[in-house]
């Protein structure tokens, strides 16, 4: 079977924690996830940036701080957050942890190898070059102060990918999200094939997923080639316009979609999110969304939200605390036949788009019918009607999924921002 | 039932005929639809551009030349070139006889009206305006002399356009390309509504069709709303280079093909094409393409545009001489499997491009199977083979609809340019 | 004697008449400059635009308006407005009293050919070539819609300009100011080459003016080969920010200015401006400005205008109607010493500018001295100071030419947009 | 007097050394000026980039290298290439040896301070904040890997300027080339302000020069207020490409040249440069010029590169070792007519510039003549002459000032890419 045969689901520390995720967050997050969630397919648990930062606090970096690194560059967990990486043992413990519950383990990694590896000159694992050779001192990040992007031509930086995927293979990592990267053509386009070669060959299946935002339409076919998802724009938060841009990204990379390789509309930021504030005063959009630890979207946006991505197939990761769901935060992520069009559909695509409304269609892979997506996007209540001509299928009856009513037409009256979904099948 | 419910299929008088087509040559080519092709879903006999100027031997314009028109400045048909339009009759005979015969009538326009109208001063048909009042003297095509467009917020330029299609629906027109609009946005987006409005308001079914291209992509929802197809590229002839070309256009545009609202990729370059040059010395494209009048594409050529304009549901409109049509021409053109797929797909989208080759697939919109088309875009021979689990689909028996064999898997030798399709029925 | 060996000083009708000046007010402002205005260097009466249609009344044109024109396709001018042009006189009874006041004789043509002389295919004169010929139906002016601009390739094309100047030189024009030109580059380059090409060859002494601008400055080599002047901005108004704005174009454009070819900051819009709206209510500037008949600047704005055309050497030509003017603006058009730097001054350029202040230097070319003119671009009075260190001369008496009083050194007290000019002779 | 009243003239290590300079060098070059340049202006030994790394040795920087500095941060010179730097003596006691000889002294500096004491976290002297809290991470050069730039907003960046200046002040440092800035708009903009206020407060009159180039046009007046030079191109070498495109970059930046402030057209690549590739075998220009140690540019071109310089005033930077020079170097440096026109000219600016030839005018600021210069830019021997009357001055008396020929007209055959220039002086 490909790896990523279906979009992966799963959860991500951002959200909630940014850069200051800890053990005790993440052990349970996984373990609610194993109980409420999984048999929803929910499988991927997945540590966000800066897990290798003692100081790391809030959603922002720190410019030259001591990162934990080995002797041969490779960033180690800080064990004042991640305890169980005392010794050296790094991610091992908690990946097998996860593992237990019948789960999978991601981390967040950035392209390139850390500033100070360079500075100091120190070795690659297993290769007779050392980092300061393998860094390019103009290839830096735009938004991290942490690394050096690798002279993708010179040996050692082949070699010094690989030896952080064995490591990571060692460690038993299932997941990997590599940052400063995604939105980085052309410069970083070798650099992606370089990180998709060290983990086809480490020896465990990894899953490779890419970011920033936007990923350029016009490499579609490359982001196909060497990564399982890749972000279709950038940071997406809890506000309506981001919601509404959406689906303009979502015409443009729905053809892209499929099996092994997924355009990604980055997390969900549903339910207990920007957790970490209680521990620093640093608004990180100031002026812009409340800060306080709850999502801004409204109900009906989230559905909306949830809709759209199972539509477009993007993979799911749920950004918030999932210890603090409220019920309404649950049942969204346990609508079964809704999640369902995530395995079940393929060859989506608009219908139409207008200022005020967006209509999407999605067939079976199966040939048993087809899902049907209307979304509001207008600032009133409002009724909409999809004439099945339009479609150009055959007969067929209809259940709405978000309120699970069997229904004899396309037709529902949305909230401002909201959204229906109609699974149809096929009468013969 | 919609208005173009499928996408049009035709022939047009441009790619044999140039400026320069005579009622004799549309009459015979009526016959020759009606009597092979007419079975396969033909029906549109349209007449291209300048059949009102007396003088047109080519391909080519001539500025200043005295166009027939009424005393209202509506073009009429050149007697000399239309002898039935003599008496004022227009193309009302014609459009009769193409009746008569079971097929459409189609006819070419400008945008706007004619630069004589307004510099005579005629008064507009029906309208208390007169053509200077409602001509634009700065609007003008890039490319043709003869019209000036018109200032859309003018109550005469309504008048006008009311007043040719009242004038096309008495002559029976089934359908009208309207020329020097589709990529002209954002400043003909009004005369686009009007030249709608007029359209869907003149007492008969007018099909209508945007030229040239490319209408910009970013106003698909416009165009899907105000016209029933538009071009999606410039001027499309018989060269290899713009056949490739066309797959990036494929993939940016398949997702706005629907019933009423079709992307069109031009006319089919096929069989006896270029043969006003029997009148006239001059080469439209000087050193770039041969002049002799057939089609320069190869054979495999020919199978790869025609399954590529019927996966993305193109509209088809035939552009040889159809009278002097050879067998593998008349075979291409009653391939009705093959053509099938523009009555019976939907939601077409490609699997993946490389420099090499190109996947698509489409569902059949009744859920009974699916369509899948390789084609090989490499200057060599080349073996294609599709995984069915890239397709996500499940289990199927296919037959390959140029050879119109029964196979077990998607594989094919493709020669150089060339294509396969297969149709996939799912076994339940 | 180079000709225009200074910058050409006069009066053109725009400013005041629009589109619809007369021969009476023709004769009365030349009459005027003659008593009052020739001895201080004024030499140029300018009929400019539409002087050939009857139906002129304001600012604005009318679309396809019948232009009066002899059998050749060259324009004449209107009788009911020019009576002394009636039988085919043209403007040679005009002409001939403008010269026996001591004055010279100038007037506006467009670029091109009347589009009716095209549709009507009229002979050229002295050619064996048509209207029809030379027009290209394609080039149109972006403003104006009465001509055809010509196929630069073509014989026909020199053949006609060759007629047109054939004719002024008989009716006795000193001076052609070509419009929908000098912004034009790169299609009408070759134009201005047939035009500057048929004004040396007339057989008379006629300057070439081109407009509108902005010129593009990477031109201004050519510019300086083909014409005496040519716009440097977009037409000028009585608005503070468009004479502000002139200080940057002066800077690009001050090393260009020399014996023969001026760069040319527009007319000079002063005194009774815009009277042509008593005849009509069309305001040009709808919001902008006032369009009661006299200029909006304050006199101090006046000074600063007259102050920077003179420092870079802009020809001069006054807006308004002479016969209306006021005192304070006779008093500025007979500045005689501030006139001077005109005809005395050579390598201007700016010392600094400030979004506050303005300070240009222009040394005398015989070497007995400089001109220092300060400017307050600023909302409040200023006192401006210059330092002689940095301008790098040496020891000077000076004379403030608006104040007249001889001072010790480079200060002023300015009004808000305010201006000083000192004339530096240099103490041996 | 204001600094850099004239445009500074000296020479600079770059065009010989590269980055791998030596004391000795050094010395022997003060030694030559003094002896033979001085008398002609010469004054300012400048010690161009990466004097502080012990490694280097040609035009190539070292990535991740070591870099000697104090334990603030302030680079100081490697003592194995400039011993009498050892014990922490820095420049001063070369720049004493250097004013010993009635010379001035020059260094290098890049923007920013050293990405290693921000790394390391080192105190800035004076000042209560550390290096890591003043440098920007994301703020680096685009092609030397030393530095990070500062946080213009944060006080720390204002100490760290300052202190360096102290520094430069105590050694007796008179003229500072700062590097990567003058093209950095507009992120550098408050860093330009910043070092200008160091260089203006560190007791000791300092140069500043901003490199590289080119500086943009639009903020001349910014450059003008703080800087006494900034680079108008890119790195100039000996190719007549290279020199052809400065006569449109002189056009552009005339206008700025004045007392305390020079558009500096770059060092003169004379004599004999490139004597770094005695030490290693890499090409910095690989296929485009002869490395070899002599400069390609013919004669006549140096001729015409020097006649440029000082007809516009750029500063005069000489960039061979001086201790090679033949007797044409020599002879060219020390033209004594010719280089007085960077002290007694003022308002250059070109007559006119055409694909062969251009002519440039500068009057005398004491009014007591002008300069004109005439170059060949065709790749024949072509014969210029100058209409006087084009200048527009009037009577004068001519001495060519290579030939020191007197002359009754302006006229020269020039050599293919040589120049004329001629003193002319007024008769009275």
């Amino acid at each position: 079977m490909t790896l990523a045969q279906y979009p992966p689901m799963g959860w991500n520390s951002w959200d909630c924690c940014g850069a200051a995720v800890t053990e005790d967050t993440v052990r349970q997050n996984a373990e609610y996830m194993a109980k409420h969630l999984k048999a929803f397919g929910w499988e991927y648990i997945v540590i966000d940036i800066q897990w290798s930062q003692p100081t790391a606090r809030t959603h922002s970096y720190e410019p030259f701080a001591e990162l934990i690194m080995d002797g041969y560059g490779r960033l180690l967990p800080a064990p004042n957050r991640f305890p169980s990486a005392a010794g050296g043992n790094g991610f091992k413990p908690l990946a097998d942890y996860i593992h237990s519950l019948g789960l999978k383990f991601g981390i967040h990694i950035m392209r390139g190898l850390p500033r100070m590896a360079a500075h100091r000159r120190l070795p690659i694992a297993g290769s007779g070059y050392t980092c300061n050779e393998a860094a390019d001192p103009n290839s830096i990040c735009a938004w991290n102060p942490d690394m050096y992007g690798l002279r993708s031509g010179h040996p050692g930086a082949k070699d010094y990918y690989d030896s952080i995927f064995r490591l990571y293979a060692q460690w038993g990592v299932d997941f990997i999200k590599c940052d400063d990267i995604a939105r980085e053509y052309p410069h970083c386009e070798r650099e992606i094939e370089l990180i998709s070669s060290a983990a086809r060959s480490c020896g465990r299946d990894i899953v490779l997923s890419l970011s920033p935002g936007p990923a350029p339409l016009e490499r579609a076919e490359h982001l196909k080639t060497y990564a399982n998802m890749w972000r279709i724009t950038d940071d997406f938060w809890d506000e309506w316009r981001m919601l509404k841009a959406m689906f303009e990204r979502a015409e443009k990379w729905c053809i892209h979609a499929g099996p092994g390789h997924w355009p990604d509309a980055d997390m969900l930021p549903v339910g207990a999110i920007r957790q970490c504030y209680e521990n620093d005063g640093e608004d990180p959009y100031p002026g812009k969304i409340s800060r306080r630890g709850w999502t801004q979207f409204t109900q009906a946006e989230q559905q909306t939200m949830l809709t759209l991505w199972c539509m477009i197939r993007s993979p799911l990761m749920i950004g918030g605390d999932l210890t603090k769901n409220d019920d309404f935060t649950l049942s969204l992520l346990t609508n079964g036949p809704l999640l369902d069009i995530e395995k079940k559909s393929f060859c989506a695509h608009p219908l139409y788009t207008t200022d005020k409304e967006s209509v999407w269609i999605a067939p079976r892979a199966d040939g048993k019918g087809c899902f049907t997506a209307a979304f509001n996007l207008s600032e009133e209540r409002r009724t909409v009607v999809v004439d099945p001509a339009e479609i150009g299928c055959g007969a067929f009856s209809a259940v709405e999924l978000w309120s699970r009513r069997r229904c004899d037409d396309l037709s529902a009256v949305l909230l401002q921002h909201g959204a229906a979904v109609w699974h149809m099948e096929y009468v013969r």
